[in-house]
């Protein structure tokens, strides 16, 4: 398997992306082509013993975060975004991993790989994982602003084809995000989605409030991007900011327990608190509905969070989620 | 200054409202009138010693949370509900603090009450207060699902005028929650009500992301009622599972302490971190652009939240705000 990965997107490429992608080829056994500044790339890369299952592709131009995605895409034929994703489409790499301009991934993702048939609106399935138990998938995470109730309807679809082989459970409960329980609540595209989900044949449990993702009720969320998007970075934001909380009473805990000597069970229990709320932890969102896999990282993405971007990658790609969801055919049901 | 308490709202009346209202009358120096079952409040007011400014309002009727709003408000002129918000209308109170049915407390103040000339429509302010330094206001936080940009442009001039008075601050700054600080982010009705909050003479930064909320760039957070809903429960769930951490791991390092008799520096910083993120000290939401002064409660308030939104309503009627708001003169600024 190899996994393409843009080293030029994100806060901290290239050294970071370099680093993680590393890290990620020797855990996973996997190879990874590397794609972004050539000569850059062969300093970062000699830095580091083991090269095996290591490429380096060279693209000399960058979409920065201001560019106007569609734009960039089209004018930057040579930007790490559009070579990475043609890997993908020429079948030279299994999937691409990029923490890069979100829009411009999934502007070249619509483009130069296209979406599936029957697929109205690829969303971005981001997995979280906040609840002390297990993790959920939303759809969609950021990718459509504007939506329509069959988009959702199609969300959903989409979702459980994905959490169906990355949770390996038969048939995930599937949750509408609204601001109350009741049918009657949501505003109109909400209201207008549970009726076509209430006929989906999923195992739709209904519409969830904030808290029933905390506490694991469900397995797939679905909302549209706007709303998505907000959430997500409101929890990430959150969990950033109890992290450091929870880092500060955990310092002043490992300090009073080093000068007594003893052993950190406390440390410890700190410790899985801020890994379960982390969203390093968990890598990334996978583009749902196009054809190939695509897996958009954080934005603040450090090697950690880039090696665990290329782990949900690589499970992504063995599952083969874009023949699954051409198999499902969703067509006929969007008709509904 | 007389505050009417519903007693028979919220998941732990009355023996929790009343608990928290008493401790309000001592604690604010006000009277306050107890809503509810006359010969059930006369039982719990008798079990305090301190009986001062204290009033027993009788309503016999009981909103329950499965009601549709009008129809509950309509058929039960002597519910709780009804009862306590006609003391306002009628000026025998100076407000009304309600953790009853929200939809039912909204419908009330609509219908008996009546909304402020210039206003098209009333909408929830929620004091948030998860970053380190200051509080903010979130408006809608849950009266409108659905929203034209002319609602969010008036929601921004309601908090204007709400946050000025409770913060102190002259020019207090506007944030539209979108999915991206980008003017053209955000989806249409974002857009569009982004447009209209630039020429509004407002202190307006733009759009802000959730993590903004947290880094508290902002006093007043501008959204529609469907998001603002959402956006609250997850913050109120995350920082009741965070504030679950902490106390677990207080306890852990309680017990250290105790063991060792040592003072608890540590229990301080896990306090003071949890007290931070945690609604209950913030009492309510309040509806801003009806006619009287209307506190909406957590459903889930004991008695420290019920005693806080008691002093919210104290504070909020202090300054009159819906006097404010009808010399603002609304009507004017939504021709634009």
């Amino acid at each position: 398997m190899i996994i393409a990965v843009d080293t030029a997107g994100g806060d901290y490429a290239p050294h970071e992306v370099v680093k993680g992608a590393i890290k990620a080829a020797e855990e996973y056994k996997i190879e990874i082509a590397l794609v972004g500044n050539k000569s850059i790339l062969h300093v970062l890369a000699r830095r580091h013993s083991k090269q095996v299952g290591l490429h380096i592709i060279d693209a000399n131009q960058v979409i920065s975060c201001d560019e106007s995605p569609l734009k960039a895409v089209r004018s930057k034929p040579n930007s790490s975004i559009v070579v990475g994703m043609n890997l993908v489409r020429d079948g030279a790499a299994d999937a691409f991993v990029s923490a890069g301009h979100t829009g411009a991934v999934l502007a070249a993702a619509f483009l130069n790989l296209g979406t599936i048939e029957g697929v109205e609106r690829p969303a971005l399935g981001s997995i979280i994982n906040i609840s002390p138990s297990a993790p959920a998938l939303l759809v969609d995470a950021g990718a459509n602003a504007d939506c329509r109730p069959s988009h959702l309807l199609q969300f959903a679809q989409l979702g459980n084809i994905y959490a169906k082989k990355l949770f390996g459970t038969d048939s995930p409960r599937v949750g509408l995000l609204s601001n109350g329980e009741e049918e009657t609540k949501g505003n109109r595209l909400i209201q207008e989605s549970h009726q076509l989900l209430k006929e989906s044949g999923l195992n739709f449990i209904g519409n969830v409030e904030g808290q029933e993702i905390l506490n694991r009720t469900v397995d797939i969320i679905v909302t549209d991007g706007f709303t998505g998007n907000i959430v997500l970075k409101i929890m990430e934001g959150l969990s950033d900011s109890f992290i450091n909380s929870l880092w500060q009473v955990g310092q002043f805990i490992s300090k009073a327990n080093r000068l007594q000597r003893k052993t950190s069970v406390r440390d410890i229990q700190v410790g899985s608190q801020s890994k379960r709320m982390d969203y390093r932890e968990y890598g990334g969102a996978c583009l749902l509905g196009v054809k190939g896999n695509v897996i958009v990282a954080h934005g603040r993405s450090q090697s950690k969070a880039i090696k665990n971007a290329i782990g949900l990658a690589k499970r992504t790609a063995e599952q083969n989620i874009p023949m699954l969801i051409r198999e499902e055919n969703l067509t006929r049901e969007v008709t509904v």
